[in-house]
């Protein structure tokens, strides 16, 4: 994130455009607390993880109420272009509030679970990506020394992708996504074959939105079946949210953060900025916020055949 | 522990003494599960988590029978001294096989816990801390971004030195271990106190074995308290157990498998070896076991005072 | 590179197809250095570094008499294609194969230097990137402490985009890389600006095939420039090719070794396998070798005003 | 470096005394260029490589009229004791302000070098090492794909710590040192050995410091003994000297810069801050300056042996 407030603040001020941070999100934007940002007020940020704006959920911006008083701010300080990081939520604000008051609003993909249509990747998946299989490629050596199956769950509410590729990247014999139906079945029948092939120590990665059974449950059942194996669970939770961002991400958001601003100096407004193929793009916001990106389901194939 | 493997074969080797290694410890000791380790079979894993020889429980051991299959084979094998990395449990577990049959025992301190008597250090102590403190230190972006209180627990069923000391690496508010009486109220008061200083967030780090509550009851109790605060709670888990070894505990395992070799050349037999201001020291397994390091008092009075 | 065995022995495998491994390169190819392989023997290497195959050049390939071993080798092992991970030099080596012999091959692109045409990224660019990011993440460190500048010499022999893509991850002040006519004046120019807004340390990435002057020569005439400046100079050097590999090399290499083998079952020869916006796409081997991956303009357009 | 900082100032707050940050060294404190320090000036720099307060060196407090203006600050700014962190060059300077002008001064053991006596590490040795030792085990998957001999060089001008340790933790083949007396015969030997073994690939770790020639000249040297060799030659440099510290260097800075203040407090002066065994000591500042950190004798032993 605070890679691409550095490249929005930075373009914006090359070009003669004065910006303004907003702290915590659109709260922010309601009660005024804003922040005047020059180039060394993003100096030495790149590398650091979580955002110097702070972020915040905001009940209050789903209300035309608040949002009138977004826009009150807006018109007070003279801001007539909002750059909008985050996710769906973030995008749904930002497209009502950008057809209600008629100022112009562009969106940058900033979420890990890189569920959103109209970009490769969003900003912060590919560092949660690497935290995530870090922290399995280090499970993984207990399970081996101990012959243990672990079940590990990874980020993702709503969408399996940092499951499936931290899964295919750390040789999960079996990982479970909300995209795919899932059964109990085929997993014991998957655990059953690796015993076969000698396979002694497994990880399992779950994504948090598995709709099948919560990774403690899963683990429970498991047991239940196997009931000589040594299972453990393990919740990576917030340690996948932070960190010093890879390289792929700050480069990434320093090309959305480019991408926006030279974007609404070109006129365009209601759209995200992506990067396909190294390239940057626009969609229309409404696309980003209804389609979804989709697991590829080559993807899927390839993780059953690499599990061998 | 990798290392310490390492360290023993080469430093038998070099001396002319055969080395055998014995797979899944004690358990593998009674049946047999012996392996030929020359020096090129312990190449290119000084920089490995885990353990070639692999690890688990024995109950057998707990008995006299299994002891005398294990000394029979020790007997079959030509084997006349054991070399013992672990923790208290194997270090009763050597003691009382060495009294028995009268084969040479010699300890090696391998737990990340530290709790060791006659070491400074355990192996994987080192490693343990680094992980959990670059764990910390990823969740405290997202606690400061956000605002919020995060209980974050880390590994010490007995003992708190992981707690104490990642805490104070990653400015904890508060450390919780079972070694001291902690109490709500003094939590509480440190929250207040806190927030009085205009401090937002804050990462309290729980040893797994505290006494006052779980984590989960504290991060309830502290909801309970604050009921606008924003709380979290992430159980670091397995990842504390493995990954590349840090440089320290390498070395460290390289003296005392060293340590141990010699040790037992000079005669040495029912001692730990361990490492004091960089020194390879000898305690007698009996002190190892009954005694424990203890948390330096003086750093918990530096944690408070520099939780500031 | 392991990975990308492992993903093609395991592909292969699953698809009852028979596969040796060749080791170091065509020089094993010629000498029948072969090595069979089995889903096991591809067990715990997803996470390491190098390839369990070596690597080495081999000038008699480049000979007829060479090829002409090889593929006699090839017939008395039953070998009816190949999978040929690595660059330019490689590819060029199976094309010439292919044509002559017509036996079957396919490339994997495989080099950190990304500049081979036909895919996003080849593998082993996305952890080289971050182990040069990591790097100069560390340099900065001491640049900053001591007021310093700092000249930064990646990879990259005749191309840019390690030096373009971590110096814009590092804030570098300028980027110097052969695809690109730079000058002193420019360079003394961009350091004059920095110091007058008030910026006392920098970071100069250099790319190894810069042709502007040699690291070294450049931080020798910057200090005949500015000699009350505090200038160093760090190669990086080979630390960029090793580590193990980050999540997105790994499944890039999956995904490669996945398309590799099932690309040649289809029929396909004389191609290569690449990843474009996370799809598998074919490109004639002829075209991988000819065109160039080119640095995109506007990213170096990005790179001076993020510099800021 | 900045987690002494922020432990010093903590303390001191905690203890109602005032404390003040000086810029740059000495050079600061013949300036002038002093910061006022409270709590929160110190938050979040615990997880920071480099330092706050900057550094330089200072040729004018060598001279007697430079620390009288020095002196003259302190006077005015009611400056009564110094808390020096560095190494010999530091506490030269300290010894001899403090004996002049009957100031109070206390050292802190900051230099990545290890080698000053009065503690069992100095700060930012442990990271040091871990930095150096992750860079090695890289190049290492290097010179084991390719069968290449390695000559890298590490920090050390008088002193050869962290060239042994990260040695020893890489199982480098050879290690040489100011300490001891190398001969170029002795290392062609080690090599001849190695190669009988059937190792294709060697690390050999030189400190900055070495004696016997330049790490390019040996290794120049290695290749006119043996023609047929791949030798590559890395110099690790500055990267050794940032980085987020380690878990150890942060509880250590934090024992020191607590040690220092508490010190002061119970009317230590001319001394430096140790830790030995885990626990804070007191050494005369003029044992710290001429005694020297010593070279384990045994540890080279250790690190022969298990090169084996």
């Amino acid at each position: 994130m605070n890679a691409a407030i550095r490249a929005v603040v930075r373009t914006a001020i090359y070009y003669d455009i004065e910006v303004v941070g907003i702290r915590e999100g659109y709260n922010g934007l309601i009660q005024g607390n804003f922040t005047k940002l020059g180039a060394r007020s993003v100096s030495n940020i790149i590398n650091m993880g979580g955002t110097i704006l702070k972020s915040a959920r905001s009940l209050e911006f789903k209300t035309k109420e608040g949002r009138q008083k977004a826009y009150d701010n807006c018109v007070a300080h003279g801001i007539d272009a909002l750059v909008c990081i985050g996710g769906d939520g973030t995008f749904t604000g930002a497209q009502i509030f950008g057809e209600e008051f008629g100022i112009k609003v562009i969106g940058v993909p900033g979420t890990i679970d890189n569920d959103i249509f109209g970009t490769d990747n969003t900003i912060g998946y590919d560092t949660a990506l690497n935290t995530a299989m870090e922290a399995i490629d280090k499970i993984r050596d207990t399970a081996t020394s101990h012959n243990r199956i672990f079940f590990i769950e990874v980020m993702g509410r709503d969408a399996g992708f940092i499951a499936l590729n931290s899964g295919i990247a750390t040789g999960a014999i079996d990982i479970l996504i909300p995209e795919e139906t899932d059964s109990l079945e085929e997993m014991f029948n998957t655990f059953e074959k690796a015993k076969k092939r000698g396979k002694n120590s497994s990880i399992v990665v779950v994504a948090e939105g598995e709709t099948l059974a919560t990774t403690y449950e899963l683990a429970k059942k498991t047991k239940e079946q196997f009931p000589e194996a040594d299972i453990r669970v393990t919740i990576l939770g917030h340690i996948q949210r932070g960190g010093a961002p890879s390289c792929a991400d700050r480069v990434l958001a320093s090309k959305l953060g480019y991408g926006a601003v030279t974007g609404l100096m070109k006129g365009l407004t209601n759209v995200m900025a992506g990067v396909r193929s190294n390239h940057i793009v626009y969609t229309p916001i409404e696309d980003a916020i209804r389609k979804h990106n989709e697991i590829n389901q080559e993807l899927l194939t390839i993780s059953e055949i690499l599990a061998l």
